[in-house]
């Protein structure tokens, strides 16, 4: 079966304080964008990639891979608005068949156990996502304060989360709201349901400063 | 005020594979547990510190201080057979003024101004806990299946949790139940109200080998 993943970076890397967006910084000697994009050649070197890159950033990234030497195949589609309008743009790219992941381009430490575990699993399930549990204990703000609610009901969302391709393809041609704060939730406005696997502790998301010094271990 | 803070360190350190329970593990060259303490310590040197540990790790705790030239003055109370009996253990030598905290063993990073902060913010508040954001998606599992909720209605929930001496002692009169999963829950059976502060993200606790590598990175 045909599986192609879109891997979105649109992030404007702000948070991070410098000018160079987060997933084009070194971790371990070499970009965190390439890392992640590796996990996904080695799971499967046939796999389908779609980077997802707002358009100022794509010479950057060409000119970054020459440096690198960074030779693995992967299609480039222009990052939107929203992360819901570039993972639209992305499955423009995508075939009428198959499976079709979605991954956060600061997503570098995905394990392949992950990736197999999710393409394997929407085989059957259709739409897959990796969960985590939550360590700590979690409070729910109910808008006149808040309460303590039992975390073992509660479960942190990693990527990729995987789908059909035609019904990722059906799900994005819904119109976009705020609430759509994954692709999971773009699936499930239809009607449909996901399933969960699990993932993995380490497959964090390179937001902050903090985050890319634990990288900086994780290498 | 009089200020006391009670860290209860009972874990078992089953996680970690190893033998030897995880606040005793050094890191930086100096055992978790001993680091939480100095934080209290460099906070405010008059804080009354109380360590609960079980009754099987108390020569042990006792060798490593000898070990290490360890001298910050604190009592020790005996582990009980949960959380809750841990901190009641630890609140019978808790004079009847003040402000009393609660902090896990396990957090040796919690920032000074978070520590202030709990405690200043107390003394209006009578209840505070340190939160942070959720980064991740949030998955809420209803029973029959899961949906996605609003991340920004979400907070992890940290320590120290600071209270008034005499609130906590009698929210620690209650029966215990399974519900109580933190010291800010023991409170709320009351009906009492608990107030959020701000918590730093990188006092995490240290529960499994990954959290002990990140530990390295920000010592």
């Amino acid at each position: 079966m045909k599986k192609h993943v879109i891997i979105v970076a649109g992030g404007k890397g702000l948070r991070m304080g410098g000018d160079i967006p987060k997933q084009f910084l070194p971790i371990g000697g070499k970009p965190v964008l390439m890392r992640t994009i590796e996990a996904f050649y080695s799971y499967d070197p046939s796999i389908h990639i779609i980077l997802v890159l707002p358009l100022a950033q794509q010479a950057y990234w060409k000119h970054l891979c020459e440096t690198y030497h960074f030779v693995l195949p992967h299609d480039i589609a222009d990052g939107g608005e929203t992360r819901f309008h570039s993972v639209k743009n992305g499955l423009a790219l995508v075939g009428g068949e198959g499976l079709v992941g979605v991954h956060d381009g600061v997503r570098p430490f995905v394990s392949r156990q992950v990736i197999a575990g999710c393409y394997d699993t929407a085989r059957q399930r259709h739409a897959v996502i990796p969960v985590i549990d939550v360590v700590e204990t979690v409070r729910h703000l109910t808008g006149v304060g808040s309460e303590t609610v039992p975390r073992n009901n509660y479960k942190l969302v990693q990527t990729p989360q995987v789908f059909d391709v035609q019904l990722l393809k059906d799900a994005y041609r819904q119109e976009y709201t705020d609430a759509f704060t994954d692709d999971a939730s773009v699936v499930e406005a239809m009607g449909k349901e996901v399933w969960l696997v699990e993932g993995n502790r380490e497959n964090i998301k390179l937001t902050t400063p903090f985050d890319l010094k634990i990288a900086e271990v994780l290498i």
